[in-house]
């Protein structure tokens, strides 16, 4: 039942091969790599203006203006420095592998620590934001929506356990759709104005409570900062495109950057001409209804909107897993998280971010401003370390024409760590602190679980003396054999009879709750006239494990050190799920006890129930 | 850590000659017995009320009397019942077994189904009228009323898990003085009125809506008759008294119907001469409050009938989890809720209780008048069939005074089934429809149950003759080794000594993802100059399990029917628990799979790690 049900959702699984064939261009590279970054358009504008229209009233709109323009040339010097890293790293991994190699492995973790927190964000932000348009369209919805983004995330989850490439086509479509909608938006609204429409004026306009401030406007522009998170998608994506990678990397990366440019600018301008007031609804479906009334455009820019945000989710999806499985692939995370599953894809990462997108929708509500304290300070963070690292590495290079690539890496860095330090500042008591806090602690755990695998690694290894010490070919030990019985049955016998044939030295042992079933037990198994010695020991507490090892310390039996115990258990292997509820599982405990010893072995032995039906008419078992 | 858990929950473990000791007399069973059936007064009489005055007003209360005028015959006819059934039946187990033994086994799997789902009742039914009781009086807890229920479900487990004596002993004495506050509030009533005091007239009384009709008298009599409910309770417990356990059950019984017919009776007068209009409030608390004011015997009469309640509910975790292992003694429910626990009480079955109690009382919103639409059916249904199997019994027995013993009897078959008909035809749509339709369900199931184990029974048992076959004392078959390895470390060559030293037909076998890798290992192994073949395989799905059992089935591997195969996976055994999930558990997937096969036995090799800081300060593994 457990694999039909995870064949529905997985699909069939894929060859090695298939591999290559699941890989990207650039029509299905873009929308699914960039979506992300699109995206924010929807919320980092409209941001921007929750900051500043309760502080400075119609002031926002001018302030707005300049904020959006230092951001869009923060977004130009981003895509100027990722080039160079694409160019350097086709093998992608982004800023854990660049500042890794170049800054030295602390600094690996903290990017990649970092990294980790702001994809996370990435899912809960983005499902929230899509959730906001369309409750802000819908606002019957507005009481449903956290259990709304949660059935979101777990719709996604399900399409990325299915794999790469076809969410790239499922996802695909719709980005287009949503460039299409807003440029025509942006157009549309600003020949409006031009023809001599005047917009009706704001409404809940608050007056200026306080003079406009450096604080204010910083706290403004660390929420459009939110605008630039996924630039890094791209890079780390790099190994997903079809050959020539890097070019294709490189081309997305741009085009990418000339959208964010015309839709993040234009949607600014339009929030400017008709003096939108978002007040925690959807800006883009506020200035939709302005230009369009409630026509077709509208609820056209509400669902692409929507669908853009989902997909923006979606970017942390392909991103997630693989930072993740780098990371675990060098012993850095749990080495589940390395495997590829089924679908090729990244299935425990998928199932991790989930999860944990989840449970930060749920405790804030999944509401975008709440959110927002969190975010952007992580991928500024990774920002920092991939520029400085890549800046390192142009300096110890010192190849043909160096100094010009590492002037550009070196103003990303500088630029980039003020933007970390604006952000934790001023956005601190707004849930800042909480990643400040959760980044290193998962550096330190990433260094706990990094030192186990270091101590695993050493505790297997073998130097070649030590091989020689080892004389595999030789029997060093003697196997000795402890059959644990409850009565006389088939299943005791065959384990006994197995015994016989792993050893020559075996006892059968049965614990006994009074003296009266002990010697029931006795005289059974005497009949049975094996040559196999029979112990039985009272149990006051109905326990098997404790008797039996204290049997294996007692003088009687009389263990040599060195020796090995193998302890057969056998187990029903049944033809139904529910009739594993009705045999004792017992087994697992005794199983699990015995396996904290290590000169015990636990050999589990099978007997095949056939079908109830089949037994109960077959005379043979009469 | 979850042994230290289960100690604090549970308590020390106790030996089996503690189980007599565990015993109770009339002292302390008759609170702990019958408090199931004395605080029915806090719901029946004001349910019966709450069924009459919406529709006839105040001449509810002139039908109210009468109505528990026959329920205390009623009462009084089970009384001579069962004194009969505890005299045939010291062993315990009520309905079930005495259906079982003279009606045939599918009448006692209906008693034992039809009582197992009113235990489950009877806390669900108790607790949400505890809370009632509390809520009456403290209005503002009103909201929480389901949470506090489940609290306390919660508190009653671990309660009942840390054994029976103690649970008696904490929960006897609130039972008396139960006993006592309401006896003298019965008193003060009475005379209260006596000497002239007028109480107000009742509030929010509805004029007649319809004339008094035979249907509306049965639906109240079938709420009073939950005042009935846990009289067999001490028929089920006699093997729980001390010796001689019959004298005190009988006399536990007979005490337990003077209190019902004192509380029930003496409550339906006060209910009468007080005018009181429950309204979905606790009936006992509002005559209190009427009678006392909000004085100290106000607080007394509302905790006492509280604590009697949360009693009331632990009866049920006395009756409930003995009735199930006497079920699945027999096979006819799961093997483990036949085991007694740590401090010897039922723990699986306390745990099955409280989960489905909660469950109803999260569903019905911990209403007592919701609730009471499935109650009391169960209970009289088993009432029936335990009745006639008594008088089949004295039909069969033909022994001295016969006669009269099956009058008795018979009498209470026949009454007892009307109230069956009545209640699942007057209740069938506010939800003994449910009940209806749960214990056939519940029969279905356990037969399904009983079946499979006579099935696995008959697979294990061997008759003489097989026996001889089996011909244990020679080793009929070869056992084969295959060592599945991943690398070449301390791991894998302990797998491959063991293997040795159990077989002289040992393969190892590994799985390769191409080809380089598959080179890689080899010439590894070969390196180590092991007698040992080392066959590889490539698996383009990455899987370990399908290659090897395709291996075993080639003709390459010669697998002659007959032979044993034992699979040898090494395991790691961590010093934390959070390395565990640090290590790919696909053994347990391995294991299962393999398990799946008869001719496989599957063999786990643990490998003790040691301590992070040792191994990496610790030269010897440089």
């Amino acid at each position: 039942m457990y694999k039909k049900i995870r064949r529905v959702l997985v699909g069939r699984p894929l060859k090695n091969e298939a591999l290559n064939d699941q890989k990207m261009g650039v029509l299905w590279g873009l929308p699914i790599l960039s979506s992300d970054a699109i995206s924010s358009v929807a919320y980092a504008g409209q941001e921007v203006l929750m900051v500043l229209i309760p502080v400075i009233g119609l002031g926002a709109y001018r302030q707005m203006s300049f904020i959006s323009v230092s951001i869009i040339c923060l977004l130009m010097l981003l895509m100027l420095s990722y080039r160079q890293i694409i160019d350097s790293y086709p093998n992608g991994g982004g800023a854990f592998v660049v500042a890794k190699e170049n800054l030295g492995i602390h600094a690996g973790v903290t990017a990649g620590a970092a990294l980790a927190v702001d994809y996370i964000l990435t899912v809960a932000v983005s499902i929230s934001s899509g959730v906001e348009q369309f409750t802000t369209a819908f606002k019957e919805f507005k009481p449903y929506s956290v259990l709304i983004a949660c059935a979101l995330v777990v719709l996604l989850m399900i399409g990325n356990l299915r794999g790469i490439r076809e969410s790239s086509r499922i996802f695909g479509i719709p980005a287009y759709l949503f460039i299409f909608g807003i440029v025509i938006m942006i157009v549309w609204g600003i020949i409006n104005i031009k023809r001599g429409y005047v917009p009706p004026p704001p409404k809940n306009m608050p007056a200026v409570v306080e003079p406009l401030s450096i604080i204010l406007i910083l706290r403004a522009f660390s929420n459009g900062c939110t605008a630039l998170t996924g630039v890094e998608a791209v890079s780390n994506a790099v190994p997903n495109f079809k050959n020539p990678s890097k070019k294709y990397a490189k081309r997305v990366l741009f085009l990418l950057s000339m959208i964010i440019l015309i839709l993040f600018g234009g949607s600014s301008v339009l929030a400017n001409l008709y003096k939108v007031n978002p007040q925690g609804n959807a800006m883009l479906v506020l200035i939709a209804e302005e230009i369009f009334g409630h026509g077709f455009m509208f609820y056209y820019i509400t669902a692409t909107t929507f669908i853009i945000l989902v997909m923006a989710a979606n970017t942390a999806y392909s991103g997630f897993p693989m930072l993740i499985s780098l990371m675990a692939k060098e012993g850095y995370a749990p080495r589940q998280l390395s495997m590829r599953g089924d679908r090729l894809s990244y299935d425990n990462g998928i199932i991790l971010l989930s999860i944990v997108a989840s449970i930060l929708m749920i405790i804030f509500k999944a509401k975008v401003t709440s959110l927002l304290g969190l975010y952007a300070i992580g991928v500024f963070i990774s920002f920092t370390l991939a520029q400085t690292g890549m800046f390192v590495k142009w300096k110890n290079s010192q190849e043909k024409g160096w100094k010009y690539k590492a002037v550009i890496n070196g103003i990303g860095a500088v630029v980039t760590a003020i933007v970390v330090v604006i952000i934790a500042f001023t956005k601190f008591e707004e849930g800042a602190w909480l990643v400040v806090i959760l980044i290193p602690v998962l550096i330190f755990m990433v260094f706990k679980v990094k030192k186990h695998y270091n101590a695993v690694m050493r505790q297997l290894r073998l130097k070649p003396e030590e091989i020689a010490e080892f004389d595999i070919n030789k029997a060093v030990y003697t196997n000795r054999v402890i059959v644990p019985i409850e009565s006389i049955n088939r299943s005791s016998l065959r384990a006994l009879r197995y015994a016989r044939t792993i050893s020559e030295n075996v006892v059968a042992f049965s614990v006994a709750i009074d003296d009266e079933s002990a010697k029931k037990i006795k005289e059974k198994y005497d009949a049975l006239n094996i040559d196999i010695p029979l112990i039985t020991k009272y149990s006051p507490f109905r326990r098997v494990v404790d008797p039996l090892l204290k049997f294996i310390e007692s003088a009687e039996y009389d263990y040599q050190n060195g020796d090995m115990i193998t302890v057969i258990l056998p187990q029903f292997a049944v033809k139904k799920w529910w009739h594993k509820i009705l045999h004792n599982n017992t087994r697992y405990y005794i199983e699990r006890e015995l396996l904290k010893h290590k000169h015990i072995v636990v050999s589990v032995m099978p007997l095949q129930l056939r079908d109830d039906d089949f037994v109960l008419n077959n005379p043979k078992y009469d």
